[in-house]
C-alpha cells in the first residue's frame, strides 16, 4: 500500500529535488575565471538584475511575474540538460526535450501549483508579453556581463565573433531597449580591445 | 580627472561585483554530498522556497518584499564571509563585519538603490515584520532539508545534537509555525535513524 503525500510532502520534495539545478553548469565563466557558473547561480543573478534594472524595462512590467520568471526558468534543465545559446543542433530538440522535463519536475508539485508554474515558464517560453520580453533581455544581458568580466573567454572558446553575438542578443531590444543600447556599445569595445572578432570563423 | 558614473554603470557595477557570491561557500552540502552551497545558491534556492511555502507564512505577507529580502540576505557575506549558526565566537564580530560589508557593497548603487535595499537588508537582521520572520523562517528550514538529505553531514561534521539544532532553528515557529512543527517531525525522525544525536558533545 502505497501512503498519499501530503501537500507539505509534494511542496518539500519538489524544493529537495531543485538543488540539482546547482550541479548544472552553463558556458559562461563566473567573472574570476575560476570556473563555469551553474543554473543557480544564473537564476539567481537574474532575479537580481530583474530588481536593479526593472527601470529598463521596456513596458510596464508585474515585478512579481518576472521575478517568479527568471527564478524557474532554467529548472527543466535538471533533466533536459543546458543548451548553449549559439548551438543551433542542441536547440532543434531542445523543446520537446524541456517539455518532458516540465512534466516531471514541475509535476512533483501539488496541482494548483504545478499549473501556475508551468504557465508562468511557458509564457517565458513565448515572449508573448511585457514580462516574458524583460525577463529574456536579462537573461541574455547576464551573460555578456560575466562574458565581458573574463575578456570574452567563453566566446572565444566557442569561436563566436561580433556577428553572431549581436544578432542572438538583439532580442534584447524588444524587452529593454535602453539596456540593448549599452550592451552595443559594450560589444563595440570588446572589440576594439581584442576580446571578441568583428566576424565568426 | 575622474569621469563620473553613469546610474546605469552604477547599477551593472553592483550587478557584476555580486558574481562573488558564487564563491562564498556555507557549511551545507548539496543534496548530492558532492561539495559545499555557496551564498549565491542558497538566495536562490530560498527564493523558491518563498514561492513554494508563501501560504504557511504565519501572517499575510508582501510577497515581493519576502523575495527581495532572502535574495539579498547573505550578499554582505562577500566580504564579510560566511558565520556558521552554530559558531558563537564568530557571531560576535557579525554584526560589526556585516555592516562594514554593507557599506560598500550598497554603496556602489545609485543612491535610491543603496537606501532601498539596505532598508530591506536590516528589516530582514531585526525580524520585526511578518515579511522579516518567514524570510528568517525559510532561512532555517532549507539548511535543514539538505542536512537531511545527507544524513546530517554538516551537523555531525560540527558535532551539533538535536538539543541544539532545535534552539537554533526555533526561531522558525514565529515566521511559519506549521513548517516548525514539520521540521520538529523530521528532526525527531533524524535521531531516530542515528544522523543526528541528540545532545550536543
Amino acid at each position: 500500500m502505497t501512503q498519499e503525500l501530503t501537500r507539505l510532502q509534494r511542496q518539500i520534495g519538489f524544493l529537495v529535488e531543485m538543488d540539482k539545478a546547482k550541479s548544472v553548469f552553463r558556458q559562461s565563466y563566473l567573472t574570476d575565471g575560476s570556473r563555469k557558473e551553474n543554473d543557480a547561480e544564473h537564476m539567481w543573478h537574474l532575479a537580481l538584475c530583474v530588481l536593479v534594472l526593472g527601470e529598463y524595462a521596456a513596458e510596464p512590467v508585474d515585478l512579481v511575474r518576472v521575478l517568479k520568471m527568471v527564478l524557474i526558468h532554467d529548472i527543466v534543465e535538471i533533466d533536459a540538460g543546458d543548451t548553449y545559446i549559439y548551438d543551433d543542433v542542441g536547440r532543434a530538440t531542445q523543446a520537446e526535450r524541456e517539455g518532458r522535463a516540465a512534466d516531471r519536475l514541475y509535476g512533483l508539485l501539488p496541482a494548483d501549483q504545478e499549473a501556475e508554474l508551468r504557465e508562468i515558464w511557458e509564457e517565458f517560453e513565448a515572449r508573448a508579453t511585457p514580462e516574458s520580453r524583460f525577463a529574456a533581455a536579462v537573461d541574455r544581458l547576464q551573460p555578456v556581463l560575466l562574458n565581458l568580466a573574463t575578456e570574452g573567454r567563453a566566446w572565444r572558446e566557442h569561436r563566436m565573433g561580433a556577428d553572431r553575438v549581436l544578432a542572438v542578443n538583439s532580442k534584447m531590444e524588444a524587452g529593454a531597449p535602453d539596456l540593448w543600447d549599452y550592451v552595443r556599445q559594450l560589444l563595440d569595445d570588446a572589440v576594439a580591445r581584442g576580446w571578441l572578432d568583428e566576424k565568426t570563423s
